[in-house]
C-alpha cells in the first residue's frame, strides 16, 4: 500500500444518490462516453444494451463508490446494498432467473472496470451464485450433472483464488486447489479435467470448501449474497494491489480514478444442442471482404472455441466446406439473423469492423463483447476503403485509422500461417518477409547456387560490402552477429529482402561448412545445401521448406495513398543506389531519392580493382589515375539513377566509408589483388594492416577522406556533372544534389562545397550546360547539431543521418550494441532501441537545435532525414512535428512512410 | 587588390596638418601611446627617445599619409615633401652627417611599420643614401673600403627586391642577384661572400645596376632622395601586397588601418676597434637574476653576433670567464654605464625585463630595439616575483604575465642545451621532459632491465594496459602509432614522464629486436639495447646519450603560486590513481582527486589474474567469487588513496574501459592465462573473440557494463565503503565521492545510483558508520549534455570527460585521429587539435547546453573537467567562463592549472 501510505488518492467528497448503472433488455442507464464513472467495460455493456444488442443484463457499481470505499476506511457506503438489491431484482427480471434460487438460479459474473484496460488488476469471478441448493438447479436446468459440478467447482475455485487469495498467501506460491485437482485426476485415474466423473467433482467441491475453511478459518460462504458483497470488496481491493500501483505508476494513471465493479447474468453455450457458443467479424479479417466471417461451435463454451478440441463450423453458409457441418445460417437462421442484425448495428455504430464474442443459449443470442477487429494489412486497407465508400468514415479517418508498419504486409511473401515450421531458433526481424531455400556460407557459393536455378539462403557471422553480390542472390540473409541496423539488416530493408540478423545461437563453421543451434534440447546441425525457411517479420529460423503465400495488393490501396498524398505535408523520398531501385522508389510514390550511396557502386566486379588501386597508390597522380578508370563507370551509374528519377531530385552522398572496407581482408584474397594490380603482396598486406582502425565509425572517413585526398570528390563530383549534362542533353530532367557526408566543421564544408562547385562549373562550361546543383550536407554528428548556423552558411540543405546520429549523440556502436542493447530494453533503462525510433529526447533535441539554428542562419534551408528513422512511422511523427522537409527512406517503405506523413500531418497518434 | 576592388577601405578625409613626427636626442614628437597614428615601431622608437635613450633620429610618416595616398589615387599628400625635408634636416642635425653628402653622409633605413606586427608586410631597406659619390664617404669614414662595397652591394640588392621587385617578377622565382653573387664567388674563388675583395664587389654593383636597368627600363637611382620617396611608396604599396591582405584578413584586421613610414639614421658597429654591436638581457633569461647579462662582439654588425662567427664577449666583468676575452664593462667603462643607465631606465619604464639590441659607433652607444625578454620558466618565475618586490608591478599583472605552459619546464629534467643531439626523427611532443635509456621492445623487457639498474627507453608501434609496468619502469616512452592522447601520451603524462608518440618513421620489428628510421637520407637500425635520448618537449628522437640537467625550482614559486591560489575562483584537483600519484598531486597543492581510475588498478600482477576470472565467469555466482577475491585489494588501493588525500574529496571512478581490454592478446599468452585459471585454452581465446568490438570506443563499457552485470559495481562500491569506514575509524578525514562513467540516459544513473546507494549503506550500517557519499556521473556523451536537466536529478556532481566528449561530439577517435588531424590543422580546416584545446564552438556548446540544463534542474550541482583539457590553460579558462567548480587535471601540470585558473580569474588573454 506504499502510494496510498504516503497520501490518501480517494480524498472524501459528497457521493451523488446514483451507485448503480443498469443494463439490458435494449435498455441501459449509461453508455459509451461514461467510462470515467462506468469504467471501460461497463460503458461498452451499456451502450451495446442501448443499441438494442442482447447483452446479457448485469449492474455497474460506479467507480465513484470506489472512492468513497476508501475514504470511508473501506466500508460499504450507505445506500449501496440497497441499489444492488434493486439491481439484482432487474437483472432477475430480464434474466428470467433468481439469484440463490434453487430451482431456476440466476448466476452472476463480477468483473472490475477501470476507466482504461488495467491487467494489474482483479480476475473475473464466474458462476457466482452457485451453493449446494443452486448446484442442483443447475444441473436440472441443465440436464448435466457434471457440468453443474464442474461449474461449482471452478467458481470456488476461482473465488478461492481472487476472493479470498488462497493463491496468493500459498508459501509455496502453487495453487492449492490445482494440486488437489491434479490428486483427484490421479486418484479417478483420469488423463484430462474432462475425464472427471460428476462424483469426483462433487468430492473435490467439498475438499476446495474445507481447504478454505483451514486456511481462512471461515467457511466458504454459501449465501449468494454474501459472495457478492465479498467479490465486490475483492474489486476494490484490487484497486490497491501492489501489481495495479505498479501498472498506475508506470502509465502515469493517477490512483483516484477508481474502479467500478461489473455484475453481469451468466449465459451458457452448453446447455443443450440448441447452444452455442462463437466469434464473428463483421467482414473477412484477412482480406476485408464484406460480409460476417466468423465460426462457432455447438453446446459449447467460449474456452472451448479457443482451446481448438473440437472443430469449429462456419458461420455462413457461403463459407463452410461444401462436406463441412452446417453452418449456423443453415443451423439457426432466426440466430444467424439476429447475429446479422446485431453486426450491422456495432458496426454502423462504432464505424469499424468489430470482433463479437456471443453465446446463443437456448436459441436465445446474447452478445458478450465488441471490438473493434484487429486485421491484416490488406484487410486494414480494403475496410478503410469501403467503411469511405459507405460513407461512415471520412478520408481522413480512413487514414488515422491506418497502421502503417502493416503496410509491409502488402509488399512481402508471407508464410502460409496453416503451415507449421520447425522453429530451431530465433533472431531480430530485421528485415520482413519470408524466404526458402538451401543454406549457403559465402557470398561466391551463394552466387554460384543461385546462378545453378536454385533458391538460397545466405549464413554468414556477419556481412560487410565484400558480400553484396551474394546477398543479392541470395534469396534471404541469416547472420549471427550484427544487430537491426547491422550492415546485413540495413542492406537487406533497402532491397526488401528478408532477413534475420543477430541469431547468436548458430555456431557457424565456415570451414565445415555447417552450423549448429541448441533448439529445445535438441543439437541440430544444418549443412551446406539444407533447406531452411526465415521469417522475417518474426526472426524464426525453420528446418525444412515452410510453404509461402504471395502477397496481394488490394486495389483500394492506391485510392488510399492518394488521399494520404492530399494529406501530408512531409515530402518522401526513397534511398537508392541504383537503376532498379530507384525506379522501383518511384513505383511506390517515391518523390526524388534523398540518399544516393556511391560506395556500393565502387564493389562492382568491373571496378573494385580500379578501387583498389585508386587506395594503394602512393601518389597523387597514380590515385588519379585509377580515379579516371572510375570515372566513366560512376557517370553510367549517375546517368541511370537520374534517368530513372527524371523530374525528382537526387541527393547523392559522395563516399563516406573507410578506404579499409574496399580492400580485401585475408591472406590469399591479398595475394590475389597482389597479382592483379601487379604489385607486391607484402606492399597490399602493409597497406591495409595501415588502413585499419581502433574505431573505423569514429575514424577516417566521409569528408574527412576529402580533405586528404581531394581528388576522389573531385572525380566523383565530374562524373555527376557530366551525367547531368549528357541527359539535359538528350532532354532528361536529371535533377542531382551533391551531398558532403559527417560533417562535423563549418570549415570542412567551405572547403569541399569550393571544389564541388569548381569542377561542376568546369564541366559545364565545357559542355556548355547551364548547371547550378544544390550543394548540401549530411548532420550526423552532435558538433554539425550545435554549429548548424556556421555550416548552413555553406549548405543549401541538410539530411539528418540519423544512424550516425545516434550512435554519436549515444557513443553506441550499432555494430556492437547487440551486446548490450538487449539488457536495456529488457530492464527498461531504454524503453525502445533507439537505432529503430529516434530518440526524441536526446538525439531528437540535437536534431531540433540543428534545425532551429540552421534555419535562423539560412531561412530557406532544405532539411530531410535519410536515416533509417526516414522509414519508421514514430520517427516521421517526429520529423513533421519538428518541421522539416522531407524524410527518406528505403523504396520498400516509401508507401509506409507516405501513410505515416498523412497520420502526422492529421495529428494522428504514431 | 581584391580587397579594395570590393570597397576602398582608405575614405577620403581631411588629413591633419601633420605629417611626420620626428625622434632623437632624448625627445621626439611621439610616444608609446600613439601606436594607431605612428605604428608600434615608431611609436616605441619615440618612446624610448623621450626616455632619453640614445636612439639614432629619424621621423615617421603618419598611418594617415598611408590612407591619404590610397584615397588619392596613389598620390603623394600635399606637403608631405617639405615635412620630409625638414624631418630630414632634424636627423641630419643630430646625426652629425647630411643626406647625399660625399664626405659625411648620412644612411637611414626605411620600414613599415602598423600598429601591429604584421610579417605580411615590407621588409626593411637598409644603407639607404648610397651611390657611386657617398660610397666613397663611407669608405674613407670607415677607413675600410671592402665594408663601403660591400654595403653598396647588398643596398642595391635589397632595394632592387623590395622596392624595384625584381626578385618577385623573376620567372625562376630566384634571387637574380644572389645568382649573380654565386657567379662572381666562383669567378674570384671565394668559398664565402666575406672572401670576396672589395674590386668584386664594385663590378657586383655595377652588374646588380645593369641588371636592374634591362629588367626595369629605368636606370638603377643614384638620387638619395629619389631612392627615398621609391622606399616610401613600396612601403605604401606593401600594405596592400597580396600577403598583407591575406594576413590581415586571417587576423581580421581592417584595411584602413594603413601603414607609418620609419626613417632612421643607419649606426654602424662596425667602424673601428671603437666600435662594437650586441644584445644585453637586463637580468638573466634563464634564471631571472638580477643584472645585466648578455655579450657583444668588438668591431661587429648585428648579423655578426646571430652568425655565431666570432665568439662573443661578456657584457658584465662578473660573468666573463676566468680566461675570456675583457668584457664590455672592462673594456668600454664608459659605455657600459651608459647601457646599464638605458638598461635601468628601460626596465623600470616597461616594467618587464628588458631585451635590448646595441651599438657603438665610434665610443657612443646607440639602444636599436628594445622589447620584453623571453625568458625560461624558472626566469618568468623569479623576475616576476622581483619585479613585484621591487614594486614594479602587483600581484596581479605577475600572475598575468605567467605563461602557464612554462611552468613544465620546472618540473622535467631537459637536454643540456649546449650539447647537440644526433636526431634521427620526429615524433609528437606527447609528454615533456628529456628521457636517455636503453631501447625495450615489450613491457616485460623493460621492467627486467629496470630491474637490473639500467635506464630503458619502452619502444612500442603503440602501448596498451598490458604495457602499464614497462610503461612505469621506463625513463622514456617512444611510440610509433598514436595521438597527443593516445594511451600512452595519457599515462606518461599522467606521471609526468618523457613521452614521444606518433613516430611514423620508425619502422618496428619487435621479432628483430630493431627499429629503423630514414634520418636524413641515412638508413638507421637501432637495435634492442642502444642508448636513444627522446625530447618529449619537441618530439625529438636522438642516437646516443644526450647530457641532461635536472631542473631547479626557484624559491619564488611558491609565493607566486600563492598569490595565484588567492585570486583563482576555480577549484583545482588531480587525476591520480595510486596513493603515491595521490601525495605528489597534493605536493603541487592539489584540492582533491577529480578523477580515480578504477582500472589501472585491475592490471596489478597480484590481480589480473582474478580480474581475467570475472571476465571469463559464465555465471553470477562464478562472477562474484572472482569479484570478492578483487575486493579487498580495492579496498587497500582506496584506503593508500584517501589516507593520502584526507580531507579532501576523490572522485573514483567505478570501471570504464571494455573488458576486452584485461584479457591477453596473443596466443601463447592466452594459454597461458588458461592454464593459471585452470580453463581451457580454447574457451579463453573464444571469449576473446566474443569481447572484440567494432568500436570499442562507442562499446560495452562504462555503465554499460553495470548494467550488465551490476555486481561488479556493487563490489567496487563495497570496497569504496569499507574503505572509508575504516579510515574514519582511525580518525582520517576520508571524504570519497562515487562517479559513473559514460552514462547516456537519466535512467542508467537512477538504476546505478540506487544500487551503489543501497551498497554504501548497507556497509555504512554494518560498520555502524554514517556515511553519505556524494553520487555523480562522468558527462562525455552528447546525449548526456542535452538531457543534463534529467540526469541531475540523480547527481551530485557531473565531472565533463571531455576526452570522449571531444571524440563523440567530432565523431572522431583519439586513436584514428593521427591519419587525417595533421592534414586538417596545415590546411587550418581546424585551428587547434580539439583533443588539446577545448574546442569552444562545438565541444563547449554542448558543455554550456550540459551546464545550463544541469544547474537549471539541480541549482547545487558540483561541476568539473576530468578530462585531458583540465591541464590546458586555453581550456581551464574557458572552464572559468563556463562557470565549473573546479578542473582536474595530471599531477604534474596541477600547478600549471592553479596559475591558469588564477590568470582567467583575472580576465587574462589564455
Amino acid at each position: 500500500m506504499t502510494s496510498t501510505a504516503a497520501a490518501d488518492p480517494h480524498a472524501a467528497g459528497a457521493l451523488p444518490a446514483k451507485l448503480v448503472y443498469l443494463f439490458g433488455d435494449g435498455r441501459a442507464e449509461g453508455g459509451v462516453d461514461m467510462r470515467e464513472l462506468l469504467g471501460g467495460k461497463g460503458a461498452g455493456l451499456s451502450e451495446m444494451s442501448r443499441l438494442g444488442i442482447p447483452v446479457p443484463p448485469g449492474l455497474i457499481i460506479t467507480t465513484e463508490v470506489c472512492g468513497a470505499y476508501y475514504a470511508g476506511g473501506r466500508v460499504w457506503p450507505e445506500g449501496l446494498e440497497e441499489q444492488m438489491r434493486a439491481g439484482m431484482a432487474h437483472v432477475e427480471a430480464i434474466a428470467g432467473a433468481r439469484f440463490g434460487d434453487a430451482d431456476n438460479p440466476l448466476l452472476v459474473s463480477v468483473r472490475s472496470g477501470a476507466r482504461v484496460s488495467m491487467p494489474g488488476m482483479m480476475d473475473t469471478v464466474l458462476n457466482l451464485g452457485l451453493n449446494e441448493a443452486t448446484v442442483e438447479g443447475l444441473a436440472r436446468a441443465s440436464g448435466d450433472e457434471r457440468f453443474a459440478w464442474d461449474s461449482y467447482r471452478r467458481f470456488v475455485a476461482m473465488y478461492g483464488d481472487v476472493v479470498l487469495g488462497l493463491k496468493r498467501e500459498s508459501d509455496l506460491d502453487e495453487d492449492p486447489f490445482e494440486a488437489m485437482l491434479e490428486r483427484k485426476k490421479r486418484a479417478y485415474g483420469a488423463a484430462q479435467d474432462t475425464d472427471l466423473p460428476a462424483a469426483a467433482l462433487r468430492e473435490l467441491v467439498a475438499e476446495y470448501k474445507a481447504e478454505a475453511l483451514a486456511r481462512t478459518g471461515a467457511a466458504f460462504p454459501d449465501d449468494p449474497w454474501e459472495q457478492l458483497r465479498a467479490a465486490i470488496g475483492a474489486v476494490f481491493e484490487s484497486w490497491e494491489s501492489p501489481r495495479a500501483i505498479i501498472y498506475r505508476d508506470l502509465h502515469g494513471y493517477p490512483g483516484d480514478w477508481g474502479t467500478a465493479v461489473n455484475v453481469q447474468a451468466m449465459v451458457f453455450g452448453n446447455l443443450g444442442a440448441d447452444c452455442a457458443t462463437g466469434v464473428a467479424f463483421t467482414r473477412n479479417p484477412k482480406n476485408g471482404a464484406r460480409g460476417l466471417f466468423g465460426e462457432y461451435l455447438i453446446n459449447a463454451q467460449g474456452e472451448d472455441v479457443v482451446a481448438g478440441v473440437r472443430t469449429p463450423q462456419a458461420i455462413r453458409a457461403a463459407e463452410r466446406a461444401p462436406d463441412g457441418p452446417p453452418a449456423l445460417e443453415e443451423a439457426q437462421p432466426a440466430v444467424y439473423a439476429d447475429l446479422l442484425a446485431a453486426a450491422e448495428t456495432l458496426e454502423r455504430h462504432f464505424r469499424d469492423m468489430q470482433d463479437i464474442e456471443f453465446t446463443v443459449q437456448r436459441g436465445r443470442l446474447w452478445v458478450l463483447q465488441t471490438r473493434n477487429g484487429k486485421r491484416t494489412g490488406p484487410a486494414m486497407v480494403k475496410v478503410a476503403a469501403d467503411l469511405v465508400e459507405q460513407g461512415l468514415i471520412d478520408r481522413e479517418e480512413a487514414l488515422r485509422r491506418q497502421e502503417p508498419e502493416q503496410i509491409a504486409e502488402l509488399l512481402h511473401s508471407v508464410f502460409d500461417e496453416n503451415a507449421p515450421g520447425d522453429v530451431i531458433a530465433r533472431g531480430l526481424p530485421a528485415s520482413p518477409g519470408a524466404a526458402v531455400g538451401r543454406v549457403a556460407f559465402s557470398a561466391a557459393e551463394a552466387a554460384e547456387r543461385a546462378a545453378a536455378g536454385e533458391d538460397v539462403i545466405l549464413v554468414r557471422v556477419e556481412t560487410s560490402p565484400e558480400d553484396i553480390e551474394g546477398m543479392l542472390a541470395a534469396r534471404g540473409i541469416l547472420t549471427a552477429r550484427g544487430g537491426m541496423t547491422s550492415h546485413a539488416a540495413v542492406v537487406a530493408r533497402g532491397w526488401g529482402k528478408c532477413c534475420v540478423a543477430g541469431c547468436g545461437a548458430l555456431d557457424i563453421d565456415y570451414a565445415a561448412g555447417t552450423f549448429r543451434v541448441q533448439a529445445d534440447g535438441r543439437a541440430v546441425t544444418v549443412r551446406r545445401g539444407d533447406v531452411v525457411s526465415l521469417n522475417g517479420t518474426t526472426g524464426e529460423v525453420m528446418l525444412g521448406a515452410v510453404p509461402l503465400v504471395d502477397p496481394e495488393l488490394p486495389e483500394e490501396l492506391e485510392r488510399l495513398m492518394g488521399w494520404a498524398d492530399e494529406a501530408r505535408r512531409l515530402g518522401v523520398r526513397a534511398n537508392a543506389d541504383t537503376p532498379d531501385d530507384a525506379a522501383r522508389a518511384r513505383e511506390f510514390g517515391a518523390e526524388g531519392i534523398g540518399l544516393c550511396r556511391t560506395e556500393h557502386m565502387f564493389f562492382g566486379e568491373d571496378r573494385i580493382l580500379a578501387v583498389r588501386q585508386m587506395i594503394l597508390a602512393e601518389h597523387e597522380e597514380d590515385r588519379r589515375a585509377a580515379l579516371a578508370r572510375i570515372l566513366p563507370m560512376q557517370r553510367r551509374d549517375f546517368e541511370g539513377i537520374l534517368r530513372a528519377m527524371a523530374g525528382f531530385p537526387v541527393t547523392i552522398r559522395l563516399l563516406d566509408p573507410p578506404l579499409h572496407e574496399f580492400l580485401p581482408q585475408e591472406r590469399r584474397e591479398m595475394e590475389g589483388v597482389a597479382a592483379a594490380l601487379g604489385v607486391d603482396a607484402a606492399r597490399v598486406a602493409q597497406r591495409v594492416e595501415a588502413l585499419r582502425e581502433f574505431n573505423p565509425m569514429l575514424g577516417h572517413r566521409g569528408v574527412r577522406l576529402a580533405i586528404t585526398w581531394p581528388e576522389i570528390y573531385e572525380v566523383q563530383t565530374e562524373a555527376i556533372a557530366e551525367a547531368a549534362c549528357a541527359l539535359r542533353a538528350e532532354g532528361v530532367d536529371a535533377r542531382p544534389e551533391i551531398m558532403i557526408p559527417l560533417v562535423g566543421t563549418a570549415a570542412e564544408l567551405a572547403r569541399l562545397r569550393e571544389r564541388v562547385a569548381a569542377v561542376t562549373a568546369r564541366v559545364a562550361a565545357a559542355r556548355g550546360v547551364e548547371l547550378s546543383l544544390a550543394i548540401g550536407t549530411m548532420i550526423e554528428l552532435p558538433r554539425a547539431c550545435v554549429t548548424a548556423g556556421a555550416i548552413a552558411a555553406h549548405a543549401d540543405f541538410f539530411s539528418f543521418g540519423t544512424n550516425d546520429l545516434t550512435q554519436t549523440a549515444f557513443g553506441l556502436s550499432r555494430d556492437d550494441a547487440g551486446r548490450f542493447l538487449p539488457d536495456y530494453l529488457r530492464q527498461k533503462v531504454l524503453e525502445r532501441d533507439p537505432f529503430v525510433e529516434i530518440d526524441r529526447e536526446g538525439v531528437g533535441e540535437l536534431m531540433r537545435i540543428g534545425v532551429e539554428r540552421g534555419r535562423a542562419a539560412r531561412p530557406g534551408l532544405k532539411l530531410g532525414i535519410c536515416g533509417e528513422h526516414g522509414g519508421d512511422p514514430a520517427s516521421i511523427a517526429f520529423a513533421h512535428g519538428l518541421g522539416l522537409d522531407y524524410v527518406s527512406c528505403s523504396p520498400y517503405r516509401v508507401l509506409i512512410a507516405r501513410l505515416a506523413a498523412a497520420r502526422a500531418a492529421l495529428g494522428a497518434a504514431s
